[in-house]
C-alpha cells in the first residue's frame, strides 16, 4: 500500500477514460465515463469522481495524484480549458480546481497530445531516448514535444501545435483553424478526403468504388484505407500523397529539433504501411544526413497514450 | 582573481572572434584572429591559442574554461566540425580536443547559432522568459532554442535549424542544402536575390535603380534595403515578400514551440524596419490567438551574439 500511484482521466469529446498506475507503470485499474459535454463540466466533475471512488474501492487504495487529459487548448496554469471544439461547454470552467476539490487530491491538467507524448517517451521507447516528439494523426494533426527527458509544453499550454505548422505557404488549402496551408490542412481527416476528392475529379477515367462512395457521403480515411489495402490505385496515390505531404512536415520537425525518434499515433497513423514508404522516402531525400540517419520514425500500436501518460505523468514532480 | 570567467571563440569564415566574461557577463577582454580556413585547422587552433594567451596576459588572469562556436553542423560530443561550407578543411578534424590541449582547460564545441540563442536568452532577454527561440537572418536561415532556460542542440548537435524547415512543399524554389521551398530558400540570401529578380521580370515598366544593378552583377540584401529605405517600389516590395515568407516560418515556431520570446539576429534582421510590419500582420492573422498574443518578436541589435553566447555558455555547468 506504501507504493506510489498515478491517476490519469483522459477526456475526448465522447468517453473519458480512467486509469491507475503504479510507479513503475503497471495497470492497477481502469474505468470509463461518458464525456456528455453538453450536460456541461460540474456534471462531468461528478462522473469522473464517482467513477475513481468505485475504481479505488475496488483497488482497495487510493491513487495520491491525478492529471487531466483534454482534447484541445489548455490553460495548464490556471487548469481551464481555453478551446475545444469536441468539448466546447467546458471552455473556461475550473476544471482542474473543480476535480481537485471533488478528488481531494492535487490534480494537473494537459492537452491530451501532450500526455500522449509522454507516454511514448516513458513506455512506447522506455525512456531510452530524452528526445522525442509524438505526432497524432486523427481528425486533426498534433503532437507533443520531450526534450532533455522532460515534457514541453509552452509558454501558455499549446507547444506541439505542428498540424499548424505552414507547409504550402500562399497558395494552400483551407484548415479547420481558419488558415491556409497548415500540414493538417492535407494531413488531417478532411486533407485526405479532399486529396481524394481531388484526384477523382483529376482521373475521371479510373474505375473506384470510392467514386460511388464519395458521391453518397464522406469519404472516411478508414474507407480510402480499406480500399488501398484491396489493391485499389486512386485510394493508394491518396495515401502517396499523404506521405508525402507528412514527410515535409517530419522534414521539419527533424531540422528543428534533431530529435532521437519521431513516434505516430492516432487512428490515421493506423494506415501506416500505406503512407510510411512515401514518408520515408521524402526524409532520406535530404542532405543533411545526420539528423536523417540518427532519428528514428515508428508507429505506436497503443490507444491508450493519453490516458497512460497523464497517469504517468502525475507522478512526476510536485503537482 | 576568484571570481569565475569563461572564454568564448566564435570562428566564422573569416574570423574568429575571442571574449573573455565575468560570471556576471562582464566583458574582461576581446581579441580576434582570422580564421583562414585554407591554412588548415592545426594552423588555426595554433593562432586561436596565442591570441587567448596574449589576452589573459593583459587581462592578469586565465579563463577557466572555453566554447567554441562555430558556423557548421557541429557533432558537440565528438567535438568535431562535421559540414561547414564555409569551413570546409576544418571539417573532420579533432578542433575541440586539439584546442583543449593547446588551452590547457575543458573546451566545449557547439554551433555558432546555438550560441547566439543563449546569448540572447541570458543577455538579450536577462533571462526573463524560460522559452526563447532566435533565428539568424543572414547568408543563410539558422537558430536555436532554449526552452525552460536549457539550450537544447538536438540529439546530433543539429536542432534549431530553422531555415530548412519546409514552407513551400511541393513547387517551391531550390534551397542551397539541395532541397525545394526550405525557410531559406525564400528568406536566406540568395532567396531574397531571387524574389527581386522574379519582380524585375515581372514588372517590367516599373523604373528602379536595382534593374541596372541586377544586369551588372549579384544583388546583395543591404543594397535592396538602402533602395528600399529610399522608397524604392521594387524594392519594398522584396522586403513585403520576405516579411511574409518569414512569417509563415514564424508561425510555425509559434504552433510548435509556443516561446515567449523570438529574436531575430543577423545581417539581414537590420533591415527590420521594412519586413516586420508584414510579418506582424501575418502572425496576428492567425485564429489561435493565445501563443501569438504571448510571444514577444524582436530584432536583436548586438552583433556579437555567437562569442558572447559561446563565453557565457562555457560557464554553465561541467564542460
Amino acid at each position: 500500500m506504501s507504493v506510489r500511484a498515478g491517476l490519469g482521466i483522459d477526456a475526448g469529446g465522447t468517453y473519458a477514460k480512467i486509469l491507475a498506475v503504479s510507479g513503475a507503470g503497471r495497470t492497477l485499474g481502469r474505468s470509463r465515463v461518458a464525456t456528455l459535454p453538453k450536460r456541461g463540466p460540474r456534471a462531468f466533475v461528478d462522473r469522473v469522481s464517482r467513477a475513481v471512488r468505485a475504481l479505488e474501492r475496488r483497488m482497495g487504495r487510493e491513487a495520491g495524484t491525478a492529471c487531466l487529459a483534454i482534447a484541445g487548448e489548455v490553460d495548464a496554469e490556471a487548469g481551464r480549458l481555453r478551446h475545444s471544439p469536441n468539448i466546447r461547454p467546458f471552455e473556461g470552467y475550473p476544471l482542474r480546481g473543480s476535480l481537485s476539490k471533488a478528488l481531494r487530491r492535487p490534480v494537473t491538467m494537459h492537452n491530451d497530445a501532450n500526455m500522449a507524448a509522454w507516454a511514448c517517451f516513458a513506455v512506447e521507447l522506455k525512456r531510452r531516448f530524452p528526445n522525442v516528439l509524438t505526432v497524432t494523426l486523427g481528425t486533426g494533426v498534433g503532437g507533443g514535444i520531450v526534450l532533455g527527458g522532460r515534457l514541453h509544453t509552452g509558454s501558455t499550454g499549446s507547444a506541439g501545435e505542428f498540424g499548424h505548422a505552414r507547409i504550402r505557404y500562399e497558395g494552400g488549402d483551407p484548415c479547420g483553424c481558419g488558415a491556409r496551408g497548415c500540414l493538417e490542412s492535407c494531413a488531417g481527416k478532411y486533407g485526405i478526403e479532399r486529396l481524394a476528392r481531388r484526384l477523382l475529379l483529376e482521373r475521371p477515367g479510373l474505375r473506384t468504388p470510392l467514386r460511388a462512395a464519395a458521391s453518397k457521403g464522406p469519404l472516411e480515411p478508414e474507407r480510402i484505407a480499406r480500399a488501398a489495402a484491396r489493391g485499389d490505385a486512386l485510394a493508394r496515390e491518396v495515401w502517396r500523397g499523404f506521405g508525402r505531404a507528412l514527410g515535409a512536415g517530419l522534414v521539419s520537425l527533424v531540422y528543428i529539433f534533431n530529435p532521437d525518434a519521431i513516434v505516430l499515433t492516432g487512428g490515421v497513423s493506423r494506415a501506416g504501411a500505406l503512407f510510411l514508404p512515401e514518408t520515408r522516402r521524402v526524409m532520406r531525400a535530404d542532405t543533411w544526413e545526420r539528423p536523417f540517419t540518427h532519428v528514428r520514425l515508428k508507429v505506436s500500436e497503443r490507444t491508450d497514450l493519453g490516458v497512460l501518460g497523464a497517469a504517468l505523468y502525475s507522478l512526476e514532480g510536485p503537482a
